[in-house]
This record gives C-alpha cells, sequence and structure tokens, in this order.
C-alpha cells in the first residue's frame, strides 16, 4: 500500500524534519523496529526523528492526510511490543528522542514540564539538582522515555508511596491523529472544568495520539531512607507485614518488593555472589524502604519499630537493616537484577499480574501449584512490588531443559493458568507492562463486551481512521503482528 | 416531548422501582428539583428512586428506547446548579439515595466498596468504624454523596496529603446511557490492560453514564495531628511558607489552608465571636494542619521546627499551636464556617479559581486590585486549599448594599476579571466546583477549540443520543436552563 508512494512519503517527511531527522537505511533503522527484548520485527520505510511538537504535528497531518500509519516511538522499552512496527511495513514511526529537552521547573509550583522524548534518568537527575524528587523508579531510566512512561503508565518500585505515572501528571501536550495540537501544559493540582482529557491518553499507548510534553508532579527531596530485607514465613505473612508497617510507617513506605526464594538463588548466581544477605535457607523475603523528610535516626528507629511489631507477630523470621549507602545500595542490586539474571537464563515465561493486596498470597500461592502441575520442575521466579499488589509472577525453566523447547511446551499453559488465576482473584494480566501486541488478544478472553465496547468508542472517536499505532492494545485490530522472532 | 406519553413513562417506571420508588407530586419533588444554594430550579415528571444498579440500568434502558432524558442526582449539593433538570421537564431525576448499601472493607488492601447513594459521612464513618480514613473532607460530607462527589471529582482540604477523589478511586461501576451495565468494581492499584475507562466517568458531572458503586482507597488512620493559625505578611509569604513547611514536614502536611483578613472577620461576625484566635489586626492568615502515623509530642515538634524555620525567614509573623483537640475543632470551624457565613451574608461573587501554586500570591495580589476597581467597596473574601492552588476568591458585598443590586451590578464583571486572570496565569476558573450550568457558558470562552472538539467526541462516543445530565458541561448544548430563582 504505501510502497507505491513511498517516494512521495519520503519526500515529504525529509521537507518536514530534514534529511537528517529521516531514516530509511535497513542498518540505520534496525534499532527501531526491533523490540528490546528481542523478540518482535516489524518493517517501516521511515523512522522520523522530529525536534519539534509543530514536527510531529505537520508529520502527522500528512500521514492523516494520505492514510498513512504511525507508530509512536520512545525508548522502545516495551515489555510487549508495543513500541515497535508491525511487519507490513505500512507505518512510519515516529520517534521522539530528538525532542529531549526540559522546559521549566516551578519549586514552588513542585513541577517540571518536559519534552516527551527526555529519558527518566534525565528528568530525576534535572528534578534532582533542583532539590526535589521525581519519584517514577524503574529499571530502564537511562533509556526509557517520559513519552513512553505516560503511554503506558509506568509504574515501578515506588507506586505504594508516590503513585503510577498517571498520578505523577497534571499536564499534557498531545499531537492528534488527525494533525492538531492539544496543549494543556498546566500544573494545576484542581482542574474540573470538563473531561479530564489527558487520562485518555496516559497508558492509551499510543493508539490515541502523540504525548509530546507533559507538566509532571515532583516531590520533596527525602532527607532520610531506611532499608531492610527481611525473611518472613511465606507472602502471606509479607501481606500481614505490609499491614502492620502500614500502621506504623504510614506514609513512609517507600517500597515494599517480595523475593521468592528461586529468585534469589537465581539472582545470587547472576551476579556471582556467594553470600546471600541473610543467612541460612533463601525463604520469602521483602525488602522494605522507607523515606521520609526527617532525620536518619529517627527512621531507622521507626523501621527498627516495624520489624520489633512484626517479630512479636512472628510475621519475620530474620532480618538485616541496612547501616549504609553501600549496603542499601546493595540490597537494591539484588532485587533490580532479578530481571536481567531472568533475561540471562532465557526460557521464563513472564507473567505480570496484580491482584487485591489481601489476594497476593492466596495469588502466589495457587498459582504455584497450578504451575508446578504443569511442569513439575519450573523454577518459582517470583518477586515484584507486592506492596501495590503487582507480582512478577515468572516461572523459569529448570536447568536441565532448553529454554525455546520449556517455552513452546510449556508457555501458554502456565499463562493461561497465572492470568486466569489472577483475573478470578479480580487482578489484572498486565499490571505495569501495558498491552502492546503481547497481551492484546487475551483481552478479548478477559474484558468483558461492554468493556471492549468502550474501548473501541473512544479509539473510534479519537482516531476513526485507525491510523496511531496500529495493532497495538486493542484486540479486534486486523493488522498484522511484527514477526515473533523467538 | 414527554407530556402526551408521561402516563406511559410513570407506569413504565413504577414497574421497575415500584411505586414507593416514584415521586411525582410538586411537594414531594421539590427538593429534588431546586438546587441546594437555591439558584436553579427546574422541572421533572418524576422522580425515580431505584435501589439497585439492576433498576438503574432498566431505567436507563427504557428512557434509551424512548428518548427520555436523565438527570442523575445525589445529594443534590452541586455548587453550580449540576444535579437539578432544567426548566423544560423533558427529563427524569434518578436520585440514588436509596442507593446506601457498604459492600465491603478490605482492610489488608484498604479498600472500601460501596453504593453510589452513600453520603461521604457514611463512608468515613464505616472505614473509621474499621480503624482506617477515607480522607475525602468536604462541608457538605452529611449530605452529598460518593456518586455525586465521583462525578465531580471533590477536592477539599486534605488534597494536599491524598489527592482528590479521582485519586482516591480504583474500581467503579456504571449504568451507560444505553442501560448496559459496565461493572470494574476491583480494588486494584496497577491495571494497565487498555483504557483507563473510569477515568472517563470521575468528574463527567453524569454526562456520560451513572455511577452506581466504587471501589475507593483507605488511608491508615493518623494518631497524630498538629494545627497551628499563623498570621503571615501577604499571600505570597503564604506559598514560601508552604514550600519550607513541605522540606521539614513533608507528606505529614495534611491541610494548608488560607484565610484573607475580611473572611477572617466576616466569619467571626457570623459565628458571634468577640475575639480572633490571633491577637491584633486579622492580617493574612494560614490554617496548617499536620497528621502522622506517629507520636503526638514528634509530630509538634516538627510544627514547632515548621514555625521557627519560617520565622526566621520572616514568613510568619504570628502563630498559635492548637495544645488540644477542642483548640483544633475551634480554629477549623472558624475556617469552614467561612461559607456558610457568606452564604447568610449574602451578595457575593462566588469564584472558584486554581492557579499553580507559585501563582497564588500574584493572582491574589492583581485579582484584588481589579475587583477594588470594578466594586471599591467590595469586602475581599478569599479562603481556600491554597496548598493545592485552589483560591476561593468571593468577593462580597459591603453591608450597606443590597446583595442583589451588588450581583446584578457588579457579579459578571468580577467573574470575568477573576477568571479571566486565573487563565491567563495557567489556572482553572473551576477548581473543584465543576462545570454544571453556572459556568459551562464560560467554557466556550476560555477553552480551546481543540479541546471542546475532543470533549464533543467523548459525549457523542459514549452517549450519542445526548440523554445524560443535558445542558450540563458542554457549552453547545441547546437544552434550556433551569430557572435561575435569584
Amino acid at each position: 500500500m504505501i510502497t507505491f508512494r513511498k517516494s512521495a512519503l519520503l519526500k515529504a517527511m525529509v521537507k518536514i524534519v530534514g534529511p537528517e531527522g529521516c531514516l530509511v537505511e535497513d542498518a540505520d533503522v534496525e534499532p527501531f523496529v526491533v523490540d528490546y527484548k528481542g523478540i518482535y520485527r516489524g518493517n517501516t520505510p521511515v523512522v522520523v526523528r522530529p525536534k519539534t511538537e509543530d514536527e510531529v504535528a505537520q508529520v502527522v497531518q500528512y500521514c492523516h492526510k494520505h492514510g498513512v500509519r504511525v507508530v509512536p516511538q520512545g525508548g522502545n522499552t516495551s515489555m510487549v511490543g508495543g513500541s515497535v512496527p508491525d511487519a507490513s511495513g505500512n507505518a512510519i514511526v515516529i520517534n521522539l528522542a530528538r525532542m529531549n529537552g526540559i522546559y521549566e521547573i516551578d519549586i514552588l509550583n513542585d513541577t517540571i514540564t518536559v519534552q516527551a522524548g527526555c529519558t527518566l534518568a534525565q528528568v530525576c537527575d534535572a528534578a534532582t539538582a533542583s532539590g526535589r524528587l521525581f519519584p517514577l523508579r524503574i529499571g530502564s531510566a537511562g533509556s526509557c522515555q517520559i513519552g513512553g512512561n505516560l503511554s503506558t503508565n509506568a509504574g515501578g518500585t515506588a507506586v505504594l508511596k508516590y503513585g503510577n505515572m498517571r498520578d505523577l501528571t497534571l499536564g499534557l501536550e498531545v499531537v492528534l491523529p488527525d494533525g492538531r495540537v492539544w496543549t494543556k501544559l498546566r500544573g494545576l493540582r484542581k482542574d474540573n472544568t470538563g473531561y479530564d482529557l489527558k487520562q485518555l491518553f496516559i497508558g492509551a499507548e499510543g493508539t490515541l495520539g502523540i504525548i509530546t510534553a507533559a507538566v509532571l508532579k515532583l516531590a520533596p527531596m527525602p532527607t532520610a531512607r531506611s532499608v531492610a530485607l527481611v525473611k518472613v514465613p511465606d507472602p502471606r505473612s509479607a501481606i500481614h507485614l505490609l499491614a502492620s508497617a502500614k500502621e506504623i510507617a504510614g506514609q513512609a513506605i517507600n517500597a515494599f518488593e517480595l523475593i521468592s526464594p528461586d529468585a534469589m538463588s537465581l539472582v545470587l548466581e547472576h551476579l556471582r555472589l556467594e553470600r546471600a544477605p541473610l543467612e541460612g535457607p533463601a525463604g520469602w523475603q521483602i525488602l522494605v524502604e522507607l523515606t521520609s523528610g526527617g532525620g536518619q535516626q529517627e527512621l531507622d528507629e521507626v523501621l527498627m519499630r516495624v520489624l520489633e511489631t512484626a517479630q512479636e507477630q512472628q510475621l519475620v523470621q530474620d532480618a538485616i537493616l541496612a547501616s549504609s549507602n553501600a549496603q542499601i545500595e546493595h540490597l537494591w542490586k539484588i532485587r533490580e537484577e532479578i530481571s536481567d539474571a531472568q533475561t540471562r537464563a532465557k526460557g521464563s515465561v513472564r507473567c505480570d499480574v496484580s491482584v487485591p493486596i489481601s489476594r497476593v498470597g492466596d495469588f502466589i500461592e495457587e498459582a504455584s501449584a497450578r504451575v508446578l502441575e504443569i511442569a513439575p520442575d519450573a523454577r518459582m521466579v517470583i518477586y515484584g512490588h507486592v506492596g501495590d499488589g503487582n507480582v512478577h509472577f515468572n516461572p523459569l525453566r529448570p536447568a536441565s531443559v532448553d529454554a525455546k523447547d520449556f517455552l513452546s511446551k510449556f508457555g501458554d499453559a502456565i499463562t493461561e493458568a497465572a492470568d486466569g488465576l489472577a483475573v478470578s482473584m479480580e487482578g489484572s494480566i498486565s499490571a505495569e507492562h501495558g498491552v502492546g501486541v503481547a497481551k492484546r488478544d487475551e483481552l478479548r478472553k478477559y474484558k468483558s463486551k461492554v468493556e471492549l465496547d468502550l474501548m473501541r468508542s473512544v479509539k473510534r472517536a479519537l482516531d476513526p481512521g485507525d491510523l496511531m499505532n496500529p495493532g497495538k492494545m486493542l484486540p479486534e485490530d486486523t493488522v498484522p503482528y511484527p514477526h515473533k522472532i523467538c
């Protein structure tokens, strides 16, 4: 479809963004058509790299006029193939990396206004340089971009205290599917003058428009940080520990991360660490972090009180309290490297589920039992942000089994068992990773017809030509998938 | 339009909700067609009072089939005429007061699931009885209902710490304009599986469907509460005091309320208090409240540190720290009675604006100057939640001038001056009260064409027949207003 007018398209793009803003050679285009997990490969006639929202608008206007489909792309770190084009080669990629300006930091308003192509790390650094915290904390901070964080409503390890990307956003600028620009770059905490339109674009995975800039909330920079690694009898105890910790430490709790015995042993192998931080068998462990604007000693005492109370309630078997920043970093490194350890180990089935916090223990117990019926030797790599109900439930092949064999034999059954159970517990099959292409057909199974109809109504209302990020998120789409590489 | 088939309509309604669920006599209907401020009066053939979401669905199905318009109504406490029918008599009122069940409190998940007709006070009490806090705090708690709180994205005095109603909501059940029920009564903090549809209905003022139930977030019950009344040189100093307080007290700050000199003298008259809490001329005052899950003495010390630091920076002229619950209640009473004092005084122009927190001082200074040019003797009753940028800017007639004369002579000019200035400072003309009918035509002036188009697209997508709360919020509507009584 695009082929016969490819030269006209390229000419138009070059006219808008200049030759340096257009990538067309295979080698140049490569990083933008393969997802970062190396699972999906698509095609595109051109990767367009605009520098301003006006250039984005002009590109989209052209596409709207000529029926050209558009894949908006930030750091291309989607976990679900959401940021690469499909295999048809009918869609251009608009990559926002060159739109990485910080417009303004308003200290008294506690806001930062940035272009969508800023990396998360860049925004965090700019906030820090102004004595403020931008609290979103996810592993890909150095490469993921704000536009992608917004479009996927990114979560991470500090949602418990600060909320997810939706909660951190006050204003947006969006290029709509017809190329018009909706600008609402305002830093207001209260504004009840009609539908809160920014909510439509946050978490929409680029299917309703292209976010080009945002006003984000900042928080006071914590002055104290206390971290402990805690061994608990089982996940259920962890949830009671959380409830008890909330009563004692309230909003000081910044992170509450679960690590299963198999997740711990995997990451220790990966990091070539001979000793676990806590002695004895790994058991279920919780990384708990408190932060505050007060004194370090005071906060350490609060954490001690949390642990002592939990010990009295027999919710804790062992614990280590980090006594230096180096120790804090070490404990966090263990937690944060689990994901990479898995990627390197190959052959894990990644289920990013959430359930009500009260059901986390039930979920882990029952899902594990079901998986071990399906694949009795699977390593139960389970971790995540259980403080907000989010469990990364990622059964891994035993060392003796080939990764591809394991995935092809058990992958679908494990996914179905975990996702089905989560939904039956009023949970979600994608807590923070989004839908993209990886989860899009599953929606048909787990969403009600009414909900799918509502989603389609919204899509049709804003993007009647189905031009924005085709084939992503909405399950009825007939656009071909990207090729699945592995 | 409705008249000729009124009997059929009534018969159908009685069939669904029973005779006791239908009000038709003028005297019975009266409280449901006049808004609580006594400004707007509408007409309706029937007030329907369903008891279940299924009854709501059946009523709406009937209305959808027969083109009957619907006004959803909770406690009818709208500040902007959003909850009464228009003068045409073409719309039925669906009042949700009888749907006031508390479905579930999940302590470990920190959630409460309630029907939309629960009053806010009822939800707060249920939470308290379970040792949890439902943190929304607004004056009308005893009569406003959760459905209305959701539909207007209610704010109030604790937004600074806990966010507004949008931030407090995890799940919804909604009867759509075609009578289908979208049920998502789940208590998940993370769920990225498609458009976050609940965001559409929160703050939509009943124009996209009827919220029938919700899952709301609870917070740990604070164990300490420290309150001070502080005299500051001017509103600009107040904002610097806030920034300084945030650095010292962080998320402990629960409320930060401004009271202008005229607001203080008005409320003292109203309460027949001879003495103000702080001696000397009233000046600009701030009611600041900290809450925490820790000890009272510790929290008092934090507040003392806030005040001492501010004194060193010459941001504070005088202060009183409440030393008992009775004193705390007294200080809050003064703040909370300002609104009633104004209502009783009659003749105030109520502007509910927000600006970035950093602009609050500029706004108050400049807006006051403009108003005093328009009406040199106006009493500058200014107060509100400046901790979140929300200013109730309500110039009041001088005692010697008749209320109606003042409003007819100056009302529009004052509104235009305040709202226009707020918008020029990237602010909002309705921070928390919503649009209803009172502000709907102003939107035409202050919203961009792109934004109005987007709003209309959303409305058409969900309610193509324009049946839900006609004439509210969307400025292009041709439905007649309710009669303006005064």
